[in-house]
């Protein structure tokens, strides 16, 4: 017998549970310095909450279940419901505007693929209670922090932004009715996972001829630096760019210009999105996105607030591990190292340990003994260096009481040291 | 409408978010110092998983559902079976000893009640392939380390001690039989929770007469500071504690004698211990224990690893914030303060706001900014001081170009400060 895990999980060993503190510390580091403060909510919540948002179509994406009393609950599979019902149960006694962030693990009834598990961590940002560019290129800004903290580079990564309204107007020029372009926001999100037949037959469907489709697809595949929104007017045929325009002067002026990318592609399928959106991508675009977000003003009226403005971003932890893997930048070593490593090589003398460690310990520092009394000093001391510990003390019969021999692991140093001074001896190591 | 969170779980706003993470903190500090490692499993499991060590009985207390492959999964109710899994599947090559800890949510299907909640959070240590008296201390040692840390004192809570092999060794002597042991410490668990009446008759069904059901009675009010073994031997009419010597002496060699006491009455429900068991209570009794643990070495087994000798132990954050609140020792102000708030009391000043932004949280600095813009200082400064910001750069019209205006609002000091020398200035303060 040899039990595993559900599919589409992990288990993280000392190490990769070291790497996944070294993502949610750099996360809520990020968070704070950006004025973000953290909130959670419960794992489970009711499952009508997710249809708000999301439709009837969510629930097979869930995992859902009912209590004793014969509710129906579901599994987080995202962090946003359970936001905007906080939000909005309080929106009157919340400070404006409300930054918060969040890092919650969550689930989906997926089939698990590479980048895609059925189990995630996903930091989540949202400003709400503020209009305009600025709070739209602060999120941003927060995103690509977080990419720098991570040592991450303009070159390695590419945040992809685009804005509903200018899609809706090239849409609408390209024949698309009103009343279908939350389909055609659908459809074209979808557009890399379908057959081109497929594609174009329900793109017709909405009222674009096959050339028109070519167009937007043409137009797709444009990609504009920041600074650059007369050359987008030119190559779409649009007269402005309003929209986009003050987004961009902020993206320049917040200075990460050079993360930043328009990609008129970029659709996001959720149709709660009013404005902006964005995502983080792979360069080479051989991964799956690595975060997306926008702004999304009727989200927390639907959840029976007031009206706010709110613009957020999620980012999991799955592809982003992948990229920073790829890319050389998940640090070795992670894990806490012990100040010290108590060993003893006589029984009279291992009666000390316990109280050793106790006032190390309770001195604030890392310290970790040996079960094991042995005369072979040698075997010990490999324990020692197996732990990474920075120090050995030894306790023996030949010195003298009140003091321990403490072998520095790095040096190779050793010395004799009093009891009483030991915690400093290795503090101020 | 108000959406409300289901019951028996908790929206954390960012004050009581602080105040987890403050828990959190506490947690992750004692544990790394005491040696022991980080790990975390999947949210979910197998239902199957959690009956090998609970058997069926289980299956009402959990949260399950099925998958789209129709396999039956459970949100995990305790971290334990996980941790098991864990180890079996890789004992082998795992160093020993595994010193593992976790802190993990989980869930429970249960009716939401004082001091028990549908979820919550549970630091949990689990210290494996070690026997003997000296790992079950320093499991004892690390959770009253943890009680230091966070401000409280031997009067305000008790590790109450016994061990499944005097308590054996009293039931025996009282005439239950060998095959009846496990139902009879599952009675005695619940002893608190039955009518008088269902107990007595519950005791005699084990071969107890009432007067030895009375004398249980009394030997489970007895209480034995450390140090007192020959008393309870006096006491109870053992001839020996063995069991307890070794134990007795590494809790005072490790120099918490007085956080701790023997108390005969606890026996832990779980069939799975095997020899000492502890539990955390506030001194008063009127609140649920705060953790508990023991010792289970037929556990590792159970779930087809070798065989290996195991203590641990789990506590919950909900009845530890209650009494933490209770004693005045949940600290106020944990939220993270910002170092700087950025106001600009012009339209062309207010320009140079994200430059600044960016260019302080890139050199560390937790920074913040008014996303108004007015004449009126006094509102902005408001807003500084409601953010709890340490220092206010004010962009104005008549500070020459490359200074900046620094209010430091604790003192109420106003400096003109050159904006290359600001974050030092800020981080210097």
């Amino acid at each position: 017998m040899k039990l595993q895990g559900p599919r589409g999980t992990r288990d993280f060993y000392p190490k990769e549970c070291a790497w996944q503190n070294f993502l949610l510390e750099a996360w809520r580091k990020v968070s704070v310095r950006n004025g973000f403060e953290e909130v959670d909510g419960p794992f489970f919540e009711s499952l009508d909450l997710y249809k708000i948002k999301s439709g009837e179509g969510i629930v097979n994406e869930l995992f859902h279940f009912e209590d004793r009393g014969g509710r129906e609950l579901a599994i987080r599979p995202e962090f946003t419901p359970t936001l905007a019902r906080m939000v909005a149960s309080k929106a009157n006694s919340l400070q404006k505007p409300i930054k918060w962030f969040c890092v919650p693990n969550l689930c989906r009834a997926e089939r698990p693929q590479r980048g895609r598990l059925r189990e995630f961590l996903q930091w989540n940002c949202d400003l709400i209670g503020v209009d305009g560019a600025m709070a739209d290129a602060e999120c941003i800004f927060t995103l690509v922090d977080l990419l720098r903290e991570l040592g991450l580079e303009p070159q390695h990564v590419r945040v992809k932004i685009s804005h509903r309204q200018t899609v809706r107007t090239i849409l609408t020029k390209l024949g698309v009715a009103e009343d279908k372009l939350l389909t055609a926001f659908d459809l074209l999100d979808r557009r890399d996972k379908m057959d081109a037949d497929a594609f174009t037959k329900a793109a017709s469907e909405l009222g674009m001829a096959p050339e028109q489709v070519e167009r937007f697809e043409q137009i797709c595949r444009f990609r504009y630096p920041c600074g650059s929104l007369a050359q987008m007017c030119e190559q779409t045929g649009l007269d402005s760019l309003h929209e986009l325009e003050e987004l961009d002067a902020q993206l320049q002026a917040f200075g990460i210009a050079d993360w930043c990318e328009y990609d008129l592609g970029i659709v996001r399928g959720l149709a709660y999105y009013t404005g902006t959106v964005f995502e983080l991508h792979e360069t080479s675009g051989a991964m799956r996105a690595m975060a997306g977000g926008g702004r999304y003003d009727k989200l927390i009226e639907l959840f029976g607030g007031p009206s706010m403005g709110a613009v957020g971003f999620g980012m999991g932890d799955v592809v982003l591990s992948e990229v920073l893997a790829d890319k050389g930048l998940m640090p070795q070593d992670v894990s806490p190292r012990p100040d010290v490593f108590i060993v003893a090589t006589s029984d009279a003398s291992a009666t000390q340990v316990p109280m050793l460690t106790a006032s190390l310990r309770e001195q604030g520092l890392h310290a970790r003994f040996s079960y094991k009394t042995t005369r072979n000093l040698g075997k010990l001391l490999k324990d020692a260096a197996n732990a990474r510990s920075r120090f050995v003390v030894i306790l023996d019969d030949d010195t003298p009481n009140g003091q321990v021999q403490v072998k520095d692991l790095q040096t190779s140093e050793q010395q004799t040291v009093a009891i009483e001074s030991l915690a400093s001896h290795v503090a101020l190591a």
